[in-house]
């Protein structure tokens, strides 16, 4: 064993002691650029819309983590990421000029973020994960939501931990710690699954184990970022993550 | 459509309002008496103990609703099932005269609770349900006991909403606002489903729908108490909810 070196070694630790692995959801699991700008798509054909969804898609996203961030320092009370999500989209009706919808077609424009589409490898792996461990998400969507996305996609998840059951967001160490408290496990029985570094970062302080998935195609141009080092599985999808982990 | 009659009608109108179901769960979804009794003769064969295992199971059942009603009147502060489960066991491996035990094999008896089996129907009609509803258990069982024994049962859950969400036990009003809160849905679009009348009672007064489950094989010589009236369905089993509800 020990000619196939410390890291192999350390992966293989890491397997054994890993009861359930925790996803970051989007971006990670589910492709809410393509899925958004589907969907703009359809709505600016119906109603006769000139809009570059990709830029809308990406101004949306943009606008996510500020609008968190007013709720992690307590500028705004808890607030689910369905509400900050549709204080974003009011604001971006305006800027891109588009009017003619009813309450009713805003509500459920908003609503796109509970029918994304998984990324293609997510089913399986999922699948093949389930078998040897608990896998939920760990996502700053809320309970109902993230419940949406898993029967719109078919994700096969044990359960649903979404932001709503710490009142926090990533990377606040409460959703994290809650997700551990739930499961009753410690972090280090737990590996946490993101295509972001500073998730991560977040879980690994805590002393969760970590599994890096690569999605280049999740931002306008693809994250190429360097890959910090320290992470115990740096994969390019669910299936290589579950050949990995012998699941 | 008149000439159906009125329970119809109503019953009708339920199934295109609701959106979700949720489920108590010992009892309702699983045998729990067997299982104990199923798990002690094992325990017994190999410990060479002599004890009536279905008098020790009733007996940990009947334990139950005092030890929650402790926590629900505040006579002891928030604790889970798994806590008051392993309580109960400390008190009556004494007086059954149980010992021999090491800390590791209670502690595993204790975790009878996650290893429950399903109700033969349980599986089949979950299936169904989950293709038209959001279904889930809503259980006085913490979310990782409810995670568990879905493993076991393979039990097909959308989400699981244990009592740790809430920090209360059922009936306590705040386990079914929790659940409502979490779906982001109104209490007429859920309908909570059990095998015991009082839960469906709480539930029935805050607004949910409500369907009574018949399991006469749970308590020690099946609950021959007089079905009351007002539930919107009364059914044998999981199936015939499915059929009624047409999912």
């Amino acid at each position: 064993m020990a000619a196939l070196g410390a890291r192999w070694s350390a992966s293989l630790q890491a397997s054994d002691m890993v009861k359930a692995l925790t996803f970051d959801t989007f971006g990670t699991v589910v492709d809410y650029r393509g899925s958004i700008i589907e969907e703009g798509r359809a709505l600016g054909k119906k109603k006769h819309l000139t809009v570059d969804w990709e830029k809308f898609a990406d101004a949306w996203r943009r606008d996510y983590a500020p609008s968190m961030n007013k709720v992690r320092t307590g500028e705004l009370p808890w607030t689910t990421l369905d509400r900050l999500n549709r204080v974003i989209l009011d604001k971006l009706l305006v800027e891109y000029k588009i009017s003619g919808l009813s309450e009713a077609e805003i509500e459920d424009f908003n609503h796109v973020w509970h029918r994304l589409n998984a990324w293609p490898d997510a089913v399986s792996g999922l699948t093949r994960l389930k078998k040897k461990y608990v896998i939920s998400p760990l996502s700053n969507g809320n309970v109902s939501l993230l419940t949406d996305v898993a029967k719109h996609a078919r994700l096969p998840w044990d359960l649903i931990i979404g932001s709503d059951l710490s009142h926090h967001y990533k990377p606040d160490k409460e959703v994290y710690l809650t997700a551990a408290s739930l499961l009753e496990l410690k972090p280090e029985q737990i590996m946490m699954v993101a295509a972001h570094q500073d998730d991560l970062r977040a879980a690994k302080a805590l002393g969760f184990h970590t599994a890096f998935v690569k999605r280049p195609k999740e931002g306008p141009n693809g994250d190429h970022r360097p890959i910090e080092s320290g992470w115990d599985y740096v994969v390019d999808d669910f299936n290589e993550l579950a050949t990995k982990l012998e699941a």
